[in-house]
């Protein structure tokens, strides 16, 4: 069983909790292979998908997620929201609780906002990304996918590379990846590291081609500009001679073997080429994969699900 | 059974017919404590929630109600529709009922479009709101949880205070419960008071203070400005200050204990403030749940269902 | 068994192919005339409903298919994607059915978008409408509709009128009568004619009443204003004047009993009166309810199905 009863971040969990969710996923990831992808766990329990952001990707992992553990699940997005009549989150939670919600997957853009009404609900909360704080059921993808394909994630050397300061990816990977024994270089311009990064124990530098020598995986991470209110660098085409992972790069360091991933969407030919992202060595199509198998896992244990097969 | 065939209003529904919803939703009440939510009684009925008008809140309360009934659902919102393209309203319900829809769920901004098509179709047809004309399982939720609190109806006075012009709310409550024997209230400014209300059989008042105190209960409508084409008092603060709900006034009117209703989403601060609206005389959220028996119960009834486990 | 693994346009479809979606969607027509209009076929079986352009009626047809064959059905539409945050369409699409997805049912504005991604992906795909090339499910809806009232296609005079140039469904029911031995015309103004239409072996003509007189169907093309980026026809007015529907026209020619089709959305009072599309010759509801038949039969034989009752 798991110790915390929301999944708010990967921040504080243990290697065990980890484990135990990754290993649960693994289960779930060989039933998505089956033709009938579907098993009768969570029947009767419902699940709200309360997106306060856009973010079609996530919504339909989560979504696939819980029709496949066949709960019942509703989707609410900030468009068509009461919060436009000027309720407060708490009273917009509060009301979709007293419906006999049993877990809310929430999409913010305000750091804290799902911890926030973590201590005032009594439904189960999954963060489903909060500002540039957290996004843990992408981090335990990202590391599911390491697993996979290294066994394990002991000594293992990850770099994450790109738009840091904005990137809740980040963050959660970088707890997930310490606590179960990789080591973890951040790499992009200085204006994009947060300022005291380094205090999170991880390697810190803004030339690209050492992060390429000295790490067995690149993470490469989406240029938010959506989210950007000020210019970061000059533009599209400076970044790519700066930071965009290349062919001719990965060659040049000798490094073509290593693994690349990606949380989507990708901006190709900016953070990183085609020949790159959808090369032998790329996990991004299987992070998509485990994504939805890790979301099932987290459904599942927080749930209080004793065993897949009831 | 009930006489009627869907549920447009509660105008010339009989006290025998609100009893039964009432009784109805009590049980489906106590089902939405067990952790499995869900009865296999409409399954292959299909429901179509069909909303013109944006409402999270209800649309969720519905679309659980007929998920947790084991209905098939699908929703239909304005912003994405057909109207858009020229076809008439009746074109759109005929040809939505033409995929062999059991019933069909509707809001919409015209008082009377919900009846007006419940002519033209032949599925059930039940009343999200109207307009300003009626919302009529918000009453029966009101209704449902002065029951529980009060055990009967009978005698039990009831003030609507606020916006009543505006309020579907108000005028399906003045049905409801002057059938089932309570004795009703209106109160708000002036501007905001439909002419010739009195004709109702209800008592009217501009004055908050007089209607807390000859009251059990205040039912707190929402200030709907998003509905108001004029403006019909000088601004928020001078609202709050003439028939906002707070502590000090219902304290010094000697009347802490009375029950507070909602039908939220709430302005707080302007017409009633979060020390009342949080109190333990507040019934707010327990409305919420029992908006989803409500609805459970309104869509068994109208499809015919013979026993809630057949 | 089909010779397709994708429904991409009813062109080079043989008519063995066409013949067996036309009986297994009698059969799922049947089914929609019970009470419990369910059965378990696609139990475990996931769905994408993938719309870059908005289409109500066409969503909610393909979605309560696949709910009623039981499928897991999750709904993905452009205004809230991750293509407006740069993404190919392809990476989109990969994305998606990175998740385990067994088919995709995609609407979309560019001609060949379908196809292009059946070449890319493995999960079954399935054209709702790509730009004005083909939307197969409407003609075959529209041929069922035909076969029910007449026995057979062969001999079956059918003319195509109005929006030519703009119209997938005229497409596509060009090559789906043809094979099926029906005489298909198309008539418009000369400005909404495709050049060279007369190459796919029909009769063309601009002059409505020839087109009356000679047919036995008229399938009324809507005019598909949100489409023009030029002014084809001088306005609405005028455009009745010629080409609309009218029982005043049908009653001149002596052809009252002509069988009435129509697409929908009706633009009433330009494209046809609503006498003509209201009338007892008109099968337009039946065309709706045959829509949903129609797609079950699709989804089911593309997807394996080996009987309806497995």
């Amino acid at each position: 069983m798991l110790q915390h009863e929301h999944l708010l971040g990967l921040e504080g969990w243990s290697a065990a909790e980890l484990m135990e969710i990754l290993d649960t996923a693994r289960e779930f990831r060989s039933l998505l292979e089956r033709p009938i992808k579907k098993v009768p766990t969570l029947r009767g329990v419902t699940v709200v998908n309360l997106f306060f952001e856009n973010s079609t990707r996530t919504r339909i992992s989560f979504e696939l997620a819980e029709k496949r553990l066949s709960a019942d699940t509703v989707n609410f997005s900030a468009g068509s929201s009461s919060t436009q009549k000027g309720e407060t989150l708490l009273d917009t939670a509060r009301n979709i609780e007293a419906m006999k919600i049993d877990a809310v997957v929430m999409r913010h853009s305000t750091p804290g906002a799902v911890k926030f009404l973590s201590e005032h609900l009594e439904a189960v909360m999954i963060n489903a990304g909060d500002g540039a704080h957290e996004h843990p059921t992408q981090a335990l993808l990202d590391i599911m996918s390491l697993r996979d394909k290294f066994g394990s994630l002991e000594g293992l050397r990850v770099a994450l590379v790109g738009d840091i300061l904005h990137s809740r990816v980040a963050l959660s990977n970088i707890h997930g990846l310490q606590t179960l024994g990789a080591k973890v270089t951040v790499c992009g311009p200085a204006t994009l590291l947060p300022r005291h990064v380094e205090r999170l124990g991880v390697e810190v530098t803004t030339n690209l081609d050492e992060a390429i020598s000295h790490n067995d995986v690149l993470n490469i991470l989406r240029i938010q500009l959506e989210r950007h209110k000020h210019s970061y660098f000059p533009g599209a085409r400076e970044y790519r001679n700066y930071f965009g992972i290349t062919r001719e790069r990965l060659e040049k360091s000798g490094r073509s073997d290593l693994t690349i991933m990606h949380p989507g969407p990708i901006n190709r030919g900016v953070e990183v080429d085609s020949d790159v992202a959808d090369s032998e060595h790329s996990v991004i199509l299987e992070q998509v994969t485990n994504g939805v198998a890790i979301r099932m896992a987290v459904l599942f244990l927080l749930l209080g699900g004793k065993a897949v097969h009831e």
